[in-house]
């Protein structure tokens, strides 16, 4: 049954796990074919408000779920996550189904490659559980999804389906990718947890266009997103030329952070004043158990960090821009009128660029990194709003007005991150107006097992703030 | 007319050029499209022979020509390089040309896509002409192309086709493309100037998907061969997260090397007498200009690097072979029985990988890279062989036999560089047995004008060797 709208509680909410299941499957009391069907229960019940999924092939499902079943019966199985269904975003390529990307020009597009990541996965007796909604193109152009806490408002975007249906109990994990802040801030309106990793650290298979995008998990709890974080690791490492995402074969344990920078973005002028009272008050929770907080008033260092991060947003998303042109050119010429108005003017930008244009963007990136860098004896993390207050509504385009800006909300709290290709860990610790808001804990680079130390230790010992 | 075989000489032999035709066109004593026609006799005549196409329209050809002497004509060409025929390695998409790799799952493969590449020598005007053979997916099986200077020697590879049509005379400059040696190997056999880029310096389109792969040009001077790289980095810039090749917008002025490195790398024990012979006269024409040598006898840090280059060929080739995995498998599997035994038996070795073995080799290639780096204030750059040697016979496997290894030749002299991620430019100054030999020049990352400066100074004052 969908929940009441605006009666989220991040201090009550149960979200679907799987870790811990796997004693049951070890005695035979539960299966992943059982689990399998409650999912699929759950789906029926939610997907015709929630409309998480783009693909969806039941068969095929039960199909790998009774592989799955038959390995824990034998007492084989090939790793924690056997037999755990999870979404996968539709941009990255399953050779079982179509990977249509939410785009025109890609309808009925069907590659039969595996992404590596899902090549993973399947190593490790996951059940690939149908393609999730993107925004097209992993853009900004929304599809169908809503967000399961409330209906009129986005799920965020792009990884709008891998959110949602963690959020709706569908699965208990899903792929989703970043770029800007395609995975944290639907995480965070939809009070998953996810990780979006460090540059580099999770093999992105075919899709290795892009200077800043990464593929990373999301899931109801630490303890699934670390283990499916690292079952793909363990076996398709990082993109080339990383070492790639490494860390204990087991959730991390919790560590206790002592002191945490907290940084403000640019976000924080665009974010309003409910979701700034529940963001103090969970920050008075983080000083009441002994954390020292480091803001920009307390060090020049931070305050420089802040400052090569004030323009995030345009730094990350001309990059990003002149980085896809290649792509997209051929893609409109292939296909005239096979995107959205949204992506022409994105590429009409872009092409107005030169290669100079892309070199000064780079160079102050690599600016904000060092800035960035130097923090690290600071404090054991940065952390910051994971998205700008709870998910925007989103009543759709008006016919014959203009293109309504971000309508899967606005990733300003994400690109700081995206620009440091740092390690980031969102955890649903706030509540604004009954609608989940995360916290992003965000760390040096190569620190996704730590990040997630501290974030396993905030979930399991700061009381959430609501408001 | 073909050559004699074994009758080549550096000293003697005349390349084709074209920016030696800009005031002709200008003008109007000759024009793009009267040189492409003089292009076509060339062809025509050693084509049967050398086999260095892949595939070739000409008629495509006379009309991007004929549209680029009406740009000449009304004097508003579109660059230096305007009306340049210039071949493309097969393993680049071309949107009116298909693109087959030599490669049984790609025939009839036609995306209609431009490499970033191919776009940006369109926006210069220059006359894309034709897809030169590469071996098999840029691999070491060989296509047809044989060495124009020696029909029973191979061209090198795996951009045969481009280094034997320059070489030939067919055209004045050509697209490679090298992960280990496939540029500088088949430059070095053929006579060619040519480039490979620091690590990122090019945009590689679509070819994202290892972590040691330039684009560059093969070219009958240092002249067009920079002209090409600069139109081509000043417009598509470098791979993502780059700044990209950055230089003068014409050919760097002649520079004077003071000190010069002496590499011998692995390729040394495995480099014939009358080479290293050869190479030592070349060596000596360089101490009687005033050149100090400093080789690995004379300062540690040579010794520190020669030493963690010293493997070079197993490194590169094994993080490259894993950086495949993905996509070869997936082709595989797609295509039963569609790549050669040779492609086949590198995946296994891929497969039977772990990513501790990879990012072992990263963590490798990272220490050379600083070795590399401490020895930049010793000298201008490094010298070494950019072959072992001549162009090595190429029989073809003999059915029923085992695979004969390396039938493109060694690429143990450019292992290293593309280990390094240096920019390297290898120049014909040696003849053995009336065949070429190239001299590698290497400098630090992003030295691609200084090292072209070096080898321009190189060319116009040090008098070739031979034996």
């Amino acid at each position: 049954m969908p929940m009441e709208p605006n009666t989220y509680d991040p201090g009550n909410f149960k979200a679907l796990t799987f870790h811990d299941r796997l004693r049951d499957f070890e005695d035979g009391s539960d299966s992943p074919r059982a689990y399998l069907e409650r999912c699929l229960e759950t789906v029926a019940a939610e997907e015709p408000v929630v409309q998480a999924f783009a693909f969806l092939d039941e068969d095929l499902a039960r199909a790998a779920a009774d592989e799955s079943s038959a390995r824990w019966k034998g007492s084989q199985p090939l790793s924690p996550i056997d037999g755990m269904p999870i979404g996968i975003k539709d941009l990255l390529e399953t050779r079982d189904m179509p990977t249509q990307m939410n785009c025109k020009a890609y309808q009925g597009n069907f590659p039969k490659n595996d992404n590596s990541l899902v090549w993973a996965l399947r190593q490790a007796g996951a059940v690939i559980f149908g393609k999730t909604v993107t925004a097209e193109l992993g853009g900004s152009h929304p599809g169908p999804t809503t967000n399961p806490f409330d209906a009129t408002r986005t799920p965020g975007g792009s990884s709008s389906g891998s959110a949602a249906a963690v959020a709706a109990g569908m699965m208990p994990a899903a792929i989703g990718s970043q770029v800007g802040g395609s995975i944290i801030r639907p995480a965070a309106y939809c009070g998953n947890v996810a990780l979006k990793p460090s540059q580099g650290g999770m093999h992105r298979g075919e899709r290795q266009t892009t200077s800043m995008s990464t593929h990373g998990p999301h899931a109801g709890s630490i303890e699934d997103m670390w283990q499916v974080a690292i079952e793909i690791a363990s076996r398709a490492g990082g993109d080339p030329g990383h070492t790639g995402l490494m860390g204990p074969m087991t959730t991390p344990l919790p560590v206790r952070p002592e002191r945490l920078v907290v940084l403000e973005t640019e976000g924080w002028a665009k974010t309003d004043d409910a979701s700034k009272a529940v963001f103090a008050k969970l920050m008075d929770n983080l000083e009441r158990a002994g954390i020292t907080l480091i803001r920009r008033a307390h060090h020049t260092w931070v305050e420089s960090l802040e400052a090569s991060i004030a323009d995030a947003t345009h730094v990350c998303g001309t990059i990003t821009a002149w980085e896809n042109r290649w792509g997209y050119r051929n893609l409109l010429d292939r296909h005239p009128g096979g995107v959205s108005q949204r992506l022409q003017q994105t590429l009409a930008a872009a092409e107005a660029m030169t290669p100079e244009d892309y070199r000064d963007l780079v160079l102050r990136r690599q600016h904000a990194r060092v800035n960035h860098a130097a923090i690290a004896p600071l404090a054991d993390a940065a952390v910051t709003f994971a998205c700008p207050g709870p998910a925007t509504p989103w009543p759709g385009d008006i016919p014959g007005e203009p293109l309504a800006p971000r309508p899967t909300g606005d990733a300003v709290y994400n690109y700081p991150s995206s620009m440091l290709g740092s390690p980031v860990v969102t955890v649903p610790l706030m509540g604004v107006g009954g609608l989940p808001v995360g916290l992003q804990i965000i760390g040096q680079r190569e620190e996704d097992a730590r990040m997630t130390a501290i974030a396993r230790w905030l979930l399991e010992n700061i009381p959430p703030a609501t408001g």
